[in-house]
């Protein structure tokens, strides 16, 4: 490769050119000379213009050589019999010079021919591979890596990674495909060199990364083998048109303005009501019913006093400093309202009105939000339910209180999705910091919630629910960052191509293709959920279980019918089980009855009292080399549901008092105390969940997620 | 394809010849005899013992040819430069047999060679596929299907069918794998021909159903074009020892015989007592307490007399018949009480003891079937919980009584699954006409009990929890019949291979490949349940959901977000969305705000009044185009979750009374009271989830799945 000054000058030239020209899409030459630039390996190749040249070219190659028509007009050059392989001397190199270009005058009578390309027939007998880059419109450029052939165009098996890729990044795809073993060799065949093909990949996401100008990049096929990799054809398009620079505000100014709207000294409720069924009345009540103990100004032209509070005109009026302003007007007097928050100097507008881009209206949005960027006023929605904030007493909200305080933070970009919720939390008693509405996310978004829960000790769980990210580079780099310390869950709707258009029609949001997001999602640690009861799920467990310390995992059963159930739910959710050395196994033996089954699962049987479940979960909670847990209870009569939940808690909890924090989770089995049970158990932290051998093995398949995403498991 | 009979004698001839000299494979030539016999397309070929007769019988066959060494002690005959390609002449093929001969003594000096086979090269530039036959352990004969190379070896992208499979089957495997779409023709080529293709797998399914002594075939590749398809190479395996018969009694011994059993007029108890906290104390009970109207007879020879009702030493003590016996003594006594079950002409024995097979004791197990088969008794367990049938209130079980009767029935061969079963249907009020324990499957198994309740009107969905399926041939048979009266729902545990080992330490029994099951389930119209609490869900939304006439389905929303996520729910769950033409368009938009999103999901937006819902609803349900309905119900102060609910049914109803069967199912996001309204709706008909988008749509799609299975979509 060469200096880095070097190649750029060099793509430079080539882009300069095509941009003068007016052109999308660059030349074989031009692409050849843009990849070499960067150091990808390519065949050999030149451009001939006459048999005789062509001939001679070749044998500066080297024959055999590949031979294609070099047209502009000619798109599909294998349907134009553009393209000759295997010309192996300089005769034959002369005829298809000839052939060739009638070939292409046959197809095309108009066609303009810029020659013929001469090229080195790649020899590389290995695998077919494709490496490529798109512009995503959420998180820019992207580059991708697949098998060729059948397995990307028909299973559509293909990776990506945010550019620039790093050369760990760019070796995780290797991994990445479903169909990765081919290229650890099929038919007893030597691996491929799996450095060569990175190099590529990294080339290729610098070469993006430094060029915003080009588009999309297509090297099909790569051919790699034992001894390397060479691009074998590519495609390349450029768009020279300015790209909108996304706001980026830095994260001391997110974290205070943040800091400000979720813990406020003051707040006032602009459309604060006397009437009840009025938002801005629910909004007033819900702060004051749910204990908020600042300054809480309601702001009403028409009111002196509203619930006990002394109203005033326009927040103009308000004597001391406001923290933020909850909108709870409609939406055409909030321009002019927001004018005023801002003159105010209030840093913050929670806007609860709908009637902006989600019905349409997306130049009144842009409005109050210019309004707002005027100010340097972060704005929360429109569109939402408002939020809460457990650790300052806040219902900012036109729902019902909440006040189970806890570790979850959760947000919602649909009000549908944040009432689920409130619901799901208040049934679990869910401990919960925070609950926010991101609705039409004009402003604030997920980037800017997680900058603020990163560094609010009141959080240890985020959990989110998106149809969109609107800066997905940024979120990207938050999120790597949040996901190392706390756990961040996210429910990305709009996964399906049916559910993307139902998407597009509901926020106007352009869903990228769902594979982009979940490969960078998972790149930056975050843990996603496919369904909304994943979500809430996960939300619950992983704010309970302790982080495991490695990947040794077992299942003690009472019943071996549960045993088999959690075998698959492992499985199914990337986990593995311990195989036992023979000292455990024995270990395990001695509190069991002999026709247990032996190895992992642990099946103590089904007849078995209390002390047997006590034992076994002692034993696996003691040793080291195990680090968690999932235990399949049974119901019996000798061990009924309450005296099992109780001596589980009581084992966790002694081994917790001498250091011992694993994550152990529980399938109850059995007749309707073990909802009472699973009750027992999860207050006490511990997953427990009835008539469900799937879900705990799922939450702790999240969090080994998680702990692996944030490299806590080595 | 020749006669039946000269074909069956071709292969008999082979057959008696690898028989009679003790060889388990056949050889190249064997093969394609016996393949030809059956009408399988081959290239020509034949074996030359020396190189003028290679290069003659090329001639004939007609250049170019591909030449292999035939000898049994080289298996992979590329790694022993034992395949040339390509031969082109006389010249060529006579050095081919020559360097065939050393390459193959440099690889093995002392192998025997038995001379050089000449082939056609076939020249059919498509698809590689192959096709093969293995004999299953649970369903016996067994034909597969697979596209070629990396997609088979590395994805394991293959199809089962039971063997023989029709011309239907076989164009159906051609769908059902995952990269389908290659065989439709890939970067422009023409599709394959598909009968090419279904007569091979109809051919070779045949075969080993014809000769049960051929125990796998595998033909690999078959080359596949427009024109054809010919079987390149192929390897046969043979297996002359007897394979043991399967216990196969009529359909109407089944019946008779579980009819006594499931609704007894006279019941024994062996082991009933006084002592609480006994199982023979508890079966007594449940049955007393259960409300059981027949005869009771408690045996024990140390009492006159157990919980009122007088007691006998002796099943033949007993002065009337007896149609079914409860175990509940120790495994040591059971074949003495079961001799005497025998000899009193009771025709079924429920052994509730535990100590047999899932302990190692194989053989005691084996020796009580055997004393029951003498008599003709019909054993179900041993080492289960017992049965519930409640249209005849009969609790025969330790378990706590059951009392809600309905149309589901349900079994589990674990004894925790069978709690959970109990649990979950108590918890949800789930109507319930049986809960059958099979546990160690002696004897009765899923095949007994699905022909029981396919003719028993009390049932009419079955729900059955399995980890192996002792005969699968037979299940195969009667669930395809059952199928398309009723839904079958299976849990088939043991899919992973990490849970088909639990399943073999747990129940000895020896779990198929999982793919297996899975294409098989499918064919015979079974729906499978992925997860333990599926299972629950689906036997539970299945019987309340009616049937849908076709595949419209129309997702109307009070909240955008939830629509974007049942939209995701629906591609999940292989159902797809109505394409409205555009009166339907207009009809919904009639009712919703101009700013509702268009078209399907019909999104009413979030702040609409009670009205809204039931108008759309309405509509939906009254135009004949739509054929199910999934309703997203978002809480709000407007329709708060039970007017909803209210609303809801009243307008299902009201279609029900006009005629208009549809399924309907409700997502409700929202506060806790969304779990109130969603058990309402739930009692009248109509499958309603809280804080989930997905379940519901599960259930609907498990509905379609069953519905599509029995060919009521047509």
């Amino acid at each position: 490769m060469q200096s880095a000054t070097d190649r750029q000058e060099q793509v430079l030239a080539v882009l300069h050119e095509a941009r003068s020209e007016g052109r999308t899409t660059l030349s074989p030459l031009e692409c050849s000379a843009v990849l070499r630039a960067y150091g990808v390996p390519l065949p050999r190749e030149g451009v001939a213009q006459s048999a005789a040249a062509a001939a001679d070219l070749a044998e500066d190659i080297g024959f055999p050589v590949v031979m294609k028509i070099v047209s502009e007009d000619i798109l599909h050059k294998t349907e134009a019999g553009g393209v000759l392989v295997g010309v192996a001397d300089r005769e034959q190199a002369e005829r298809a010079y000839r052939t060739l270009l009638s070939s292409a005058r046959a197809y095309k009578a108009d066609a303009a021919l810029a020659g013929v390309q001469v090229q080195e027939q790649v020899s590389r007998k290995g695998v077919e591979v494709i490496v490529g880059a798109v512009t995503d419109p959420s998180f820019g450029k992207v580059v991708a890596f697949g098998l060729g052939g059948v397995l990307v165009e028909v299973l559509r098996d293909v990776t990506f990674r945010l550019a620039p890729a790093t050369r760990d990044d760019a070796l995780s795809m290797l991994d990445g495909v479903a169909a990765a073993e081919v290229l650890k060799g099929v038919r007893g065949g030597p691996p491929v060199q799996r450095e060569a093909l990175a190099d590529i990949i990294v080339s290729v996401s610098q070469l993006v990364s430094d060029f915003p100008e080009i588009r999309e990049v297509d090297l099909n096929p790569v051919l790699a083998d034992a001894g390397g990799a060479t691009a074998v054809d590519s495609v390349m398009t450029v768009d020279f048109a300015a790209q909108p620079q996304p706001y980026r505000p830095s994260r001391d100014e997110i974290v205070s303005a943040m800091q400000r709207i979720m813990n406020p000294r003051a707040v006032a409720v602009i459309g604060a009501s006397d009437g009840e069924g009025k938002i801005g009345n629910s909004v007033m009540k819900n702060i004051i019913n749910g204990g908020y103990a600042g300054e809480l100004y309601p702001i009403n032209p028409r009111a002196d006093e509203i619930l006990g509070k002394k109203c005033f005109k326009s927040v103009k009026d308000i004597p001391g400093e406001v923290d933020v302003a909850i909108f709870a007007v409609p939406a055409k007097f909030c321009a002019a309202a927001m004018t005023e928050v801002g003159e105010k100097g209030i840093p913050g507008a929670v806007m609860i009105p709908s009637g902006f881009a989600e019905v349409g209206e997306k130049e009144m949005q842009a409005e109050l939000l210019a309004e707002a960027r005027k100010y340097n006023v972060r704005v929360m929605g429109p569109n939402i339910y408002g939020f809460y904030y457990t650790p300052a007493n806040l219902c900012a909200t036109f729902c019902t209180p909440y006040d189970v305080k806890g570790p979850v933070a959760l947000s919602s970009q649909s009000g549908g999705v944040g009432m689920s919720i409130i619901g799901f939390s208040r049934s679990t008693r869910l401990g919960v910091s925070a609950i926010v509405g991101l609705g039409n996310k004009s402003d604030l978004d997920e980037d800017d919630l997680l900058t603020y829960f990163e560094q609010d000790d009141n959080t240890q769980v985020v959990a989110m629910h998106a149809e969109d990210l609107k800066d997905g580079r940024s979120f990207y780099e938050v999120a790597s960052r949040v996901s190392k310390k706390k756990p961040v869950v996210m429910l990305k709707a709009g996964r399906t191509q049916l559910g993307a258009r139902a998407a597009a029609s509901h926020t106007g949001a352009l869903a990228g293709d769902d594979k982009v997001y979940d490969d960078l999602l998972k790149a930056c640690g975050v843990v996603r959920a496919y369904s909304l009861n994943d979500m809430l799920q996960f939300a619950r467990g992983l704010s309970v279980l302790p982080t495991p310390k490695g990947e040794e995992i077992v299942i003690i059963t009472g019943a071996g019918g549960s045993g088999v159930l959690l075998s698959d739910a492992v499985v199914a959710n990337g986990l593995s089980l311990m195989k036992f050395p023979q000292d455990l196994d024995e270990g395990f033996k001695q509190f069991i009855p002999p026709f247990g089954a032996s190895g992992n699962p642990v099946d103590i049987t089904g007849g078995e009292p209390p002390t047997t479940y006590e034992r076994t979960i002692r034993f696996g909670l003691e040793d080291d080399r195990i680090h968690a847990l999932i235990l399949g209870y049974w119901h019996t009569i000798i061990t009924p549901p309450m005296v099992f939940a109780e001596l589980c808690a009581r084992v966790v909890q002694e081994g917790r008092d001498k250091g011992i924090e694993k994550p152990v989770v529980v399938s109850l089995v059995g007749d309707v105390q073990v909802e009472e049970a699973s009750e027992y158990l999860y207050e006490r932290g511990i997953v427990a969940c009835p008539y469900t051998t799937e879900l705990p093995v799922a939450i702790l398949g999240a969090k080994y997620r998680w702990a692996r995403g944030a490299g806590l498991l080595g």
